[in-house]
């Protein structure tokens, strides 16, 4: 080996370019490097930057950096979705059944991982029966039969993202523009699917607390998706008060249930709806399918592939007790703060500290009120759902998360911009 | 505890400056905190910097690391002095013996580390009978009876700096104007010295290659020992070309003896007797205390004190062969680059490439002239003493460090600025 890694730190340690030879040596050995000098080149990418050359190529070296899920053999007609950097992810069981409905392919590989919730999988798998870790011959069995699943990721997908997060999280290098653009597309890339579409969440709630940090940062996965040959275009949305009416895991899964079957409408709708206007499928299409119940089809035809006995989406798991809270005094719903919502949801057992936690997946908040919406003092605003003694003093810390004022808010659009 | 270290490591990160109690912390709890922890924190220093007020209080933290020594019973008579960034470092053994014969007290602690040639301990113990790892007790018996001394460390000065500087030195993160001037103040403090003399290397052989940053290095490291009530300063000198007439360990000795036998004179000799005068010899004093043979007599009696036996100073080690190389033409020295003549000192085995190596005492290269003088074709430039067959090869690149030119070069001051 002619470079050596502490040539490349140097390099990005004097604001310099690495030349692709260099990222791309990097990627190929993280394992033969110390921790001590990834995580230093880490800190100087983080500080240094990287231009657009340079992120496109390390996310194309991650995204090789362990298998490659090929659906070439669906050609054109597979649709991936992903949001990143907010509290939660409720479209994933919206978008992806109104796109399956559409003829579109929505094969979906998920992780696990840590969270104010359980992840997509851990959602899934509150419904009795569903299994989610299937082999990659039943994967595909699933997909050429019904034209959509959500599976665990049998496959070793991206593994140098999963080495160099873990580092990242523990040296202060996660917010990181080119870090956190390779960091999503790679898996992306890794996933297969032609037609991709980002929810970048900004705002209180959000990674990105800033809108223009958003908007670059869409901008910088949309081009290295563009250059890596995929059809990627992303919305920036806001995230000061929680996009869903629900947080937690089977109580999210009731929710979107809500949604599919036409029930309920709200935010989560219309971000949905141009999520998947982004994929291909118009307004008009978005509303027939959720109008027809071919969505709410779709989905139930997964959960049932997925080994769901049968009823099993009428009869979710119900936490043991419950505790509303109540408007303490008329007026407007001036703001629900997402971030508390999301950690008494963690403290009552929906969520991962640790990767070993255990979910309890019947727990969560469900909001009966929107922001900007008017309430009469006494009128339910959430209830907290929860199973262990004590955790009812929860509710208190809910209560806070709902400010209540005279004048009507003016609260802003969801939808901040397109990026294409 | 309050603060985490990834809060430590977020704010230099971000470019803010640290409290003293997160340095602090940091300093103090270095071995709990991972090393990729410690290494980033190291990144996000060397690109963010740190003002003076941090880089002090980083020097501090860093010194009481480990034992101070403790040298108050000799009030202010206490002088070190100290060589950094350069090739080789032969004028201790001028500076040290001189300011002893003039009534200081040099109690002088010394590593061995890696580098071209041993260290300053290596060097000392190439003379038979000589060993540095000497008791604390027999230590202060020396400095008591005769006023100078320079040993190994037995107490545990800085180890703080030790640890930091092994990360370092693999992480891209050693050129960094405050990570530097810590280290070697850090350990001057430790020294226990109440006067500090610092000599800056300068250009081509020397780590900082600009003068600018060299005085900023000198005027970094004059304000660190100000403000922690220690009397420095500084000089900046040149280390374009080699500062010494010989370059090895045996070889230096003999060199160092010339100078205080007053045989020799040249750059090494006013070199010293600057940095003399910083410590409150004047030039008067100097060239008295070498030409009444008082410095000779100074070093020779720390060398007894040592172990040396009896004509150990007239019997240094011979390396087994030796080869001269000779002038190629007419003309006048224009250049010896001090770097190739280190190297081949190394390759020759007269230096450690790691900690394991085992050094030959006797080997080397002795020069013949000096940059600028005039030299007639076929004159000796410089002799490879060297003990392996083989290594004679050496010798061509030996001749290579030569430059002779027609004209008359410039050739620029050896001292560039004091730094007070």
């Amino acid at each position: 080996m002619s470079m050596k890694i502490t040539d490349i730190i140097a390099e990005k340690r004097h604001g310099n370019a690495l030349c692709d030879e260099a990222i791309r040596l990097w990627i190929d050995r993280l394992e033969d490097f110390a921790d001590y000098q990834n995580s230093a080149l880490l800190m100087a990418i983080a500080m240094g930057g990287m231009d657009a050359r340079e992120t496109l190529t390390l996310t194309d070296a991650m995204a090789h950096s362990g298998d490659m899920l090929d659906l070439s053999r669906y050609g054109d007609a597979t649709v991936d979705k992903h949001s990143t950097g907010g509290v939660g992810d409720g479209t994933s069981f919206i978008v992806m059944p109104v796109m399956a409905a559409t003829g579109k392919i929505c094969a979906k590989l998920s992780g696990r991982g840590l969270g104010h919730t359980g992840g997509t999988l851990d959602k899934l798998e509150s419904i009795d029966g569903v299994h989610t870790d299937i082999s990659e011959e039943r994967f595909f069995e699933i997909v050429d039969d019904i034209g959509i699943v959500i599976a665990g990721q049998t496959a070793q997908l991206c593994p140098a993202d999963k080495y160099l997060y873990a580092l990242r999280d523990v040296t202060a290098t996660v917010d990181s523009m080119p870090l956190i653009a390779a960091s999503v597309m790679s898996k992306k890339l890794a996933a297969g699917a032609k037609n991709i579409v980002l929810d970048v969440k900004t705002g209180r709630g959000a990674f990105m607390k800033d809108e223009n940090d958003a908007k670059t940062l869409a901008r910088t996965m949309v081009d290295i998706g563009r250059r890596s040959g995929r059809n990627v275009s992303a919305l920036v949305t806001t995230m000061d008060m929680p996009l869903e009416s629900a947080v937690g895991n089977a109580i999210e899964v009731r929710s979107a249930l809500d949604v599919l079957s036409g029930r309920e409408r709200g935010d989560v709708y219309e971000v949905a709806k141009a999520l998947c206007a982004q994929l291909g499928a118009d307004g008009e299409a978005f509303d027939r399918a959720i109008a027809s119940g071919a969505a709410y089809e779709k989905f139930e035809q997964m959960i049932y592939a997925l080994g769901g006995k049968p009823g099993c989406l009428q009869n979710l798991p119900q936490s043991k007790y419950k505790k509303t809270v109540f408007a303490p005094k008329s007026g407007y719903i001036s703001d629900i703060n997402a971030m508390t919502v999301a950690s008494v949801t963690l403290d009552a057992g929906g969520g991962r500290r640790v990767k070993e936690d255990a979910i309890l997946p019947e727990v969560g908040v469900k909001l009966h009120v929107a922001a900007g919406g008017r309430v009469d003092k006494g009128q339910p605003l959430a209830t907290l759902h929860y199973s262990r003694v004590g955790d009812e003093e929860l509710a208190q810390r809910l209560a806070s998360a709902f400010v209540v004022s005279d004048e009507k808010p003016i609260v802003r659009d969801r939808i901040v911009c397109k990026v294409e």
